[in-house]
């Protein structure tokens, strides 16, 4: 056509070259114009395969719920948070756990010393789940749980909780997030093996289906993959295909698709790239839709992908933190105009530490402002038919269609999982990710562009763990010394018997809870029968080199490791219940491609186990990845055991550290603190500059 | 169609109501949906009539530039601001000029006491041009200069500046706003009666048009008019309408239209509403291309509007200042997705005083995020073809129209200025919008709904205004002292001749200024032919009444004026230089509405002048308006004045004033200060309990 031919004459004298599309990391085309011709009819809101909605009326009749995720501390010191966030405008409250409670460890156990109460709240029976809600109306208000790993117990605890406010579990509104595949995928927070940890989520499932009709029995979940660096297409198919297999162990189990498929609920990452965020969004509605029809489904509950959204913590900068304001602003609107049912904004200082009042208050304010002041509510998914959303929606669902097909292939995601499929796909993609950035070919501001003067350092919120340690410990003693303990005998071995037999777990572990049985007591219960599961360190390298070769960084900083005597060796560590470890891959891969003989110990270390590996291996340096807040109790341990057993090698640290606790950590013996945004040709060039004279 | 009833019966079930239709202030439809039957085509962009855009493959060969807009203090401090902002990422400065400057006095002027170098940069002569572009180089980087009244000596200033660093005028890019026409609208930086005025615009486009090619004569600006008040189709509408003003005086001139059409630009504010704001800015592209086909334009560039953008400042609050981040945020990217050509960002503490460095880093790097993080630069028009924004840009599009030719039936712009149409319509909608924010009708998060708890003070920069007007006073002297004098009389004489006489102003100024006469000589020297426009003030009400009527706190608050034995009597005063009166406007307005006796006084006035005026009318209560950061000076002048004069009535401040103010001016004497934001029927009631007993 004419018109066309015209435009790309403009197009190409303006440009110099050809107009051609970009490509996201993706592989997925950004055309440079889209027109009529090319944008799929998106349908109607409210109406199958639901691509514009799920609602007819979205937002106008009710907008999102704002469900801020937050816990810290001790079970009161997140209740106040959750009672004055409730009186600021937030909608409904969403549980962070401490990792203690995530991998089943009470939180007077010797392995979790430095997790209490750090990354979330402690949580060690049904009495400290009830201080965590108290006051909450659990009639009225609803409860998100991010939990997996020790999902039965702590379900079992809520549900008690809500029994003994007067709830019934019919009453009980809420989402848990039950979703173990992605924790063998990309966090780690898993328990037992993953055979009878399908079996859990089927289980809570069932249980959900016949007793907790308001409920979100699970939550299957992309958004830690985003976190963990996958693309967007792969958070698509992954996450569809994981929930494609929990439909069939549910089915396994005997139930009725339409008894249980209208409570699966969905949890996206909505990073930068804006409208690719909306468009995917709206491809997993349109691709989920297809699923569920192809189990049968007839239920238009069934056939609709709901789904919570947060916005990216991995975009967000540790230098220049207001500007983080901007970006969750901006990841915010995209989850918006994607249709999501609920939102989490984060906080400004996350980069850093956990979120301050005054940070929580922009990141709510920021969807108070969505909803109250720019008109947003009142159109229903105002992206319909612009030609590149429309397009950009049907070729992210195809990509993502054709990787689905490739994990059926393999057998299904528990298969693909096995095979370490998913993980390795999502680490490739995390170190072409740093590559690019470290290059400067991609852009972060004031990271590797236009980077800040110093800064004076910001407040940040700052957790006693010792004290919260201390206070639930007594706690616990406490619990233990006032309980029925025959009854919780009683409970536990049913438990565990029901574990063995058969029989709905999360049925079973009520009455344990009940009883004041522990989280630690209730998964030990479980663990006799199903045993814990330990992941095999895996050997990193290739997929950063492969992307970073002839930057000029790299390859200086590879010459100079190159003109060393032989390769230096390095050890990288995560220490206590930490399992965040895409910072710990994508640097044990760089350096490993710079020419470091790099070995990565298991997850879950003592700081003691972690000096006996490296009493065994003689590293020339120990770098500990902290994600978790817990370097200042585990970083001085570490240092001190390495002493004990004469590893002389420097300990450097990386990850989520504010610039306020370098100078206690250089205090205890660390000789190099590397904050979120180092390029790692730059860390590398530092950790040679530590090592011995060659 | 059976899609459509199935999608209106869900509606329906959903919402308990029918699915209608929402209204902006604007009276245009926002539709709740919108569906490919609804959307006209948009053609493509780059192709007339350009309502996807003016380039074709914008932004991807060349992203919108960073504009901001700065200026304070000296010539010397703006200087170092501009140079540290473009080695930060900014790509063009924008001059701010102080009060003074814009109403022709010289900083050592009485009138000006309290406004040199406090809302913008001192600049006297050529010497201070030069200084504050020094090190810039102005054949490579763009100067827009927000100048009207004033408009022929500081453009001659800046051709000078530039010819004294070797730059010729044909080689320096940039914007000249005189857009005069507004300024009787709004603003009132207007100097001469308007019809001179209009001459001095022509003249200006003229000389351009023959010199000066890579530079914008003209930017027509509807920003002040939403600053004001305005809703979308007015500030559509009058701009446009300005626009066609301005090329008619131009073609009667006798220049051909293609000669200079292409350097007319354009200047919107960007407000909340998201996609009305970016529908505007396509709305009017299209509009525009069919005015200037309307006057027979041949070239591409005569018939494509091209546009600078500033997001919204009257959205900015001092309430939790912190999420004027996110507003901002929204609203560059309403106008990135609106097409603009460049942009600048308001820093968050813009409602409390003028940008800190910190804040003015955080406005910066928002468009740095936009550019480099989000995919969007890689897309062309990504909203093309949205259902709703296609639908919305033409309904906004038509409906402007309409008031435009309401502007043609009057007999075009100018005269409907002198009627007074704008400004009243202007003022219409403002004093409904805030009578819809205090009875709660629209919300502003942290203002009317979810109030933030008491938070410190931000740091603000401060400006030292006597210190800055005595460097200036000390300069003007030693200008005066070592310039050769005859020139400079003979220069002034030569520009009061042509001001009389015909022939270029601009063009007879530029000997004036590289004689080194000043901008307040120069001024003096048009004013001899033209005169000095007085605006006689006009009487408040009627407005927000009529919008706030049946409010409990509109009618609550009246019952208690009523309940006074008469009505209290309240003088609204501006001092200085400060003609912002939307502020002082509104408020009398409304309190008129309330039932108070409200008299408004000239602008312009000296604090001497104000008391003079309050000694005649022995108001109850008197108020001062002050939007151009002058109170500290200017308040203890005025309460000074009063009580030597015998006028004991009890002086209140609104407006801009930080916390950090407030208890100077109580230590002056004044009884109360209401920052932005304070809803009227409460500033009504503090202002009665002030009043002595009935």
């Amino acid at each position: 056509m004419a018109e066309g031919e015209e435009w790309r004459a403009r197009a190409r004298r303006e440009l110099g070259r050809e107009p051609e599309a970009s490509r996201g990391l993706d592989g997925v085309p950004r055309h440079l114009l889209s027109t009529a011709a090319d944008a799929p009819d998106p349908g109607l809101p409210g109406l199958p395969p639901y691509t514009r909605g799920i609602r007819a009326s979205m937002y106008a009749g009710r907008p999102w719920t704002i469900r801020q995720y937050a816990g810290f501390s001790t079970a009161e010191d997140s209740n106040a948070f959750y009672r004055q966030a409730l009186a600021s405008g937030q909608q409904g409250i969403s549980v962070a756990f401490d990792l203690a409670t995530h991998r089943g460890y009470d939180s007077d156990h010797p392995r979790v010393e430095g997790d209490v109460g750090m990354a979330g709240v402690a949580i060690d029976s049904a009495d400290d789940m009830a201080r965590l809600l108290d006051g909450i109306p659990l009639d009225r208000v609803s409860v998100s749980m991010t939990m997996n790993g020790a999902v039965v117990p702590v379900m079992a605890c809520f549900i008690v909780a809500g029994e003994e406010q007067g709830v019934a579990p019919e009453a009980l509104s809420g989402t848990i997030q039950n979703d173990i595949l992605k924790e063998f995928i990309t966090r780690n927070t898993y328990i037992h093996p993953p055979g009878p940890s399908l079996r859990i989520v089927a289980d809570v499932i069932a249980y959900a289906a016949r007793r907790m009709p308001r409920f979100n029995s699970i939550s299957i979940s992309g958004y830690h993959m985003q976190e963990a660096g996958a693309d967007l297409v792969q958070e698509l198919a992954f996450t569809l295909a994981d929930g494609r297999e929990y439909v069939r162990a549910a089915l396994a189990r005997g139930l009725d698709v339409d008894a249980f498929a209208p409570r699966l609920s969905f949890f996206f990452a909505v990073g930068m790239d804006l409208f690719a965020e909306a468009a995917k969004l709206r491809a997993a509605r349109l691709l989920w839709h297809r699923v569920m029809a192809g189990f049968g489904a007839k239920r238009p509950e069934s056939l609709m992908l709901r789904t919570h959204c947060q916005t990216s913590g991995v975009s967000l900068q540790a230098q220049d933190p207001l500007l983080n304001v901007v970006r969750t602003a901006y990841e915010a609107l995209a989850a918006v105009l994607g249709g999501t049912q609920s939102l989490h904004t984060n906080s400004y200082d996350e980069a850093l530490a956990l979120p301050s009042d005054a940070a929580a208050r922009v990141a709510r304010g920021t969807q108070l402002i969505l909803q109250e002041e720019m008109g947003l509510t009142g159109v229903v998914d105002p992206l319909g038919g612009s030609f590149h959303v429309e397009r950009l929606t049907r070729d992210l669902a195809d990509a993502a269609w054709a990787l689905m097909e490739e994990v059926e292939a393999l057998g299904g995601m528990a298969e693909a999982v096995a095979q370490g499929m998913p993980k390795a796909r999502i680490e490739a993609t995390a170190a072409r990710r740093q590559a690019m950035l470290d290059s400067g070919e991609t852009a972060i501001v004031g990271v590797n562009k236009w980077r800040p003067p110093d800064q004076p350092p910001l407040d940040v919120r700052v957790i006693d763990n010792a004290a919260v340690r201390a206070a639930q410990v007594a706690r616990l003693q406490h619990l233990k010394g006032t309980r029925d303990q025959a009854a919780v005998d009683r409970a536990l071995s049913a438990l565990t018997e029901a574990a063995r037999a058969g029989g709905n777990l999360l049925e079973a572990a009520i009455p344990a809870a009940r009883a004041r049985a522990t989280v630690g007591e209730m998964t030990a219960a479980l663990e006799a029968a199903f045993g814990r599961h330990e992941a095999p360190p895996r050997p990193p390298g290739g997929a950063y080199g492969a992307a970073a070769s002839g930057a000029p960084a790299f390859e200086s900083a590879r010459a100079a490791v190159a003109a060393r005597p032989r390769p230096p060796r390095m050890l990288v560590v995560k220490l206590g219940q930490d399992g965040h470890d895409r910072g710990a891959r994508v640097v044990a891969t760089a350096f490993a491609d710079l020419g470091f003989d790099v070995a990565v110990g298991p997850l879950f270390q003592t700081p003691e186990e972690a000096a006996e590996e490296a009493a065994r291996r003689d590293p020339d340096v120990v770098g500990l990845s902290s994600l978790a807040a817990g370097h200042l109790a585990l970083a001085p341990r570490l240092v001190d055991a390495l002493r004990a057993r004469g590893v002389t090698a420097p300990v450097i640290v990386g990850g989520v550290v504010p610039p306020q606790h370098h100078a206690a950590l250089h205090a205890a013996g660390v000789s190099a603190v590397f904050g979120p945004g180092t390029p790692i040709p730059e860390a590398a060039r530092a950790v040679l500059a530590l090592l011995e004279p060659a």
